[in-house]
């Protein structure tokens, strides 16, 4: 595995850890300014700024329990520019709320900056478990 | 535009006009052998045989007539690797059946081979319009 394979998969270790505890400033060092977020039956999300508006809308009557697990089916390094596509399953729990289970592919496009692999565009295919 | 950017509009253009024609070797052509197609809620399609199979499959009671367009967002070039997202829409009618619409985004990686750009993994977010 490559130095840089490595410090990708880092990345989407960091993600999750920082997502199950709610660290939204730690994600969001995670991510490029500029980034781009594609799902199902919705506009794009553009830019940091629009996941942390996200972000802290869906905590705002109280902060989501989190779990997951990413299986890195594909990484292809090019330079500062990498994709990779996982297998992602996902369980979110609203505040006093049932857990809902969502499972499915994502296909990202990440790029080195400064040293750094950070997520630039991600393509979540996750639907309902 | 540069010349690899004008190469892959073709190649998107291309794959419309041969879906449209339902000339499944014209489409087959533009793919890696390799390819993966990944949507949501459903297992990853993995190679060029698999996709030949699917559209022989939903071809097999009549070939459906389809019509779309494809706006492209952003293309991004790096050496023999490039990445892709758009927003399409599309519309897909079985023979003597209704018009199914569908629409939303796709994120397509694109490979260089011998001079000609194929499509090598696409994230197709689709969902009934």
């Amino acid at each position: 595995m490559t130095e840089d394979e490595k410090a990708i998969r880092r990345l989407v270790a960091d993600w999750f850890e920082a997502t199950k505890r709610g660290d939204l400033d730690a994600v969001l060092a995670l991510m490029t300014d500029d980034v781009v977020f594609l799902v199902p039956g919705k506009p794009p999300m553009m830019g940091k700024p629009a996941f942390a508006e996200a972000s802290r809308a869906q905590g705002a009557h109280g902060q989501p329990s989190f779990d997951g697990e990413s299986t890195i089916q594909e990484i292809s390094v090019h330079g500062n520019w990498a994709w990779m596509w996982s297998r992602l399953a996902v369980s979110i729990t609203p505040p006093g709320g049932q857990a809902v289970l969502r499972s499915g592919h994502t296909l990202t496009i990440l790029h080195k900056k400064g040293g750094r692999w950070l997520l630039a565009r991600d393509a979540n295919l996750l639907a309902s478990a």
